[in-house]
């Protein structure tokens, strides 16, 4: 593990090089630990596409990076902002850093100067996962179960993680004593990303079935269900991992409290509200097998959206590095997040 | 497929060959269709145990047929009945049929006479099955789009199915024009076995991942989530696969409706409600590896319930080939199942 970083520190699964962008490539863990390297902006493209690179805030830093490589190589600007753009719909995270580079493009930037802010907006990132990690984790009472879905960790941000990080700081704060991880159908982010991190830091933590976190919350094994974010509207509605919203109906139906983690990037106050977000549908092939083998029959349909999107009304609490949204509305989201 | 059964007919999994049980191996499905033949009772457990055979009527038909093997053997008939018992905690099917069968041994039945008992048990569940198709079918408005989970077709019985039977009758009445089927983790049920069958039938049917039920509701594609069970007890709560709680309060907070479709033998009247139920775990293992490859991190911990409980509350109607039990209630359950 000592080529990933220090046993005192979190993985950086997005790492700049100079002259190329080093990425985890997140699809072969936890079987293997192999590095990816983006030499041009088209093979950022890609790894987003292809799922090498995944996590809302790590999408974004991504992105940004791959600004910088087609700076470097003299690609036309405008195209390579726009494929990058094009490259996922749902996480609003992507079109924030490329606004951001746009901006600084507009504004006569050179590559040298497109490195720099770059580099500041993964450092942001990583400072952003510190204090929200501070602030969810004030929230929880000391002794808790917490249930978390998808990666939400160091491999899916900057590092540190978004709700990954909150519950990395509860469990140091002596306030969360058991992780409850549910697998993340099909790709298995939970299964194979988060308890990958969580073994990795010796915190107390069981895989579940996405289907058996009922049936867990009802034992009262779980005080707060800890999630991310892809996109989260003006009104608080929140755009996800497929399977949130499920878990947000079985919270309120339990009496378990539902917290939403993202950094301010995540939050597009130009969408209304969640019926305004576009939620990518991948191809069927994604549930018709499994570790590259055929599982169903031939000849067999698959509907495989990916993201939900959880109304405002069922979260408890959205947690940013501008502080926190209780019981989200319109009026509360702009008292923080007014342009 | 005509190794199987006609094109008109629906397969049979469990198969009685005068001297040894044949049984279609369901853990290799859809990829092999490979048969088992258990040729003494404890060959019949460890099929039960390792989910060679499953589904709760199915279970049961086995044991009963397991028996036989045990009267035809001069094995220890007591052991023998005590062994079966103990294959799966859940389903009490298998303790109603061993029942059955231990009532006809306590009257003095030889082989043959206990032979005829497993072949009238294993016809009553194959004609319950096609009344409650109808039964249940009539509940559905002509045009709607339902949803299932795990599988209760042929494979799971003597032949047709509990709920997979009433989408089958819905669809050959109109009733019903598209199904949607939960994969079922960690088992696939749904994904390998209850595809294989809709597709084997024609029905238009689409997969999808568990996590994503709640989703689809939203979009009102679905008017109701019929399912199997384990075990109901005498006040309408339901024991079935994992899972199944989660989309009967996902159904009830998008005011879709929900039929369990059981035949009498599922219900156990001596049992006072879910709270009485014995829940099986199984191997962590189940979970932490998919299709024999490890995809969780060495050193990581699962917890794996295969059934929970679905209260009484959360259910529209519990179809049994003794009648519909709307809104169930222990009054309105010993209307029809008194002692």
């Amino acid at each position: 593990m000592t080529n990933l970083s220090s046993a005192h520190d979190t993985i950086r699964a997005v790492q700049w090089r100079g002259d190329h962008l080093r990425l985890l490539d997140q699809r072969l863990l936890p079987a293997e630990e192999q590095w990816l390297d983006c030499r041009d902006y088209v093979a950022v493209i890609h790894a987003i596409k292809d799922l090498a690179v995944r996590g809302a805030p790590a999408i974004g830093i991504a992105a940004a990076w791959g600004v910088v490589l087609a700076a470097q190589q003299s690609a036309p600007m405008d195209q390579a902002l726009a494929e990058l753009r094009a490259a996922r719909p749902t996480a609003v995270n992507l079109m924030w850093a490329l606004d951001r580079m746009k901006a600084h493009i507009a504004a006569g930037a050179d590559a040298a100067a497109l490195e720099r802010e770059a580099q500041i907006i993964q450092d942001e990132d990583l400072a952003a996962n510190r204090h929200m990690g501070e602030l969810g984790a004030a929230l929880i009472l000391p002794g808790s179960g917490v249930m978390t879905h998808c990666n939400t960790g160091s491999l899916a941000t900057s590092g540190y993680g978004t709700a990954l990080g909150v519950i990395r700081a509860g469990v140091a704060a002596g306030r969360i004593d058991h992780v409850y991880a549910g697998e993340t159908r099909p790709w298995q982010q939970g299964a194979r990303l988060t308890m990958w991190e969580l073994v990795r830091d010796g915190i107390p933590a069981k895989l579940i079935a996405d289907s058996a976190a009922s049936h867990l919350m009802k034992s009262g094994a779980v005080k707060w269900v800890i999630v991310g974010a892809d996109r989260i509207a003006a009104n608080g509605d929140t755009a996800n991992k497929i399977g949130t919203y499920q878990l947000a109906i079985a919270a309120r139906h339990h009496g378990v409290k539902f917290m939403v983690v993202a950094p301010s990037s995540t939050v597009d106050m130009a969408t209304v509200s969640g019926d305004d977000i576009d939620i990518e549908l991948r191809d069927a092939a994604e549930l018709l097998s499994v570790a590259g083998r055929r599982t169903v029959v031939e000849g067999a349909q698959a509907w495989n959206p990916v993201f939900d999107v959880t109304p405002a009304s069922l979260i408890d609490a959205i947690v940013t590095e501008r502080g926190v949204i209780e019981h989200p509305t319109t009026e509360r989201m702009k008292a923080v997040f007014a342009a």
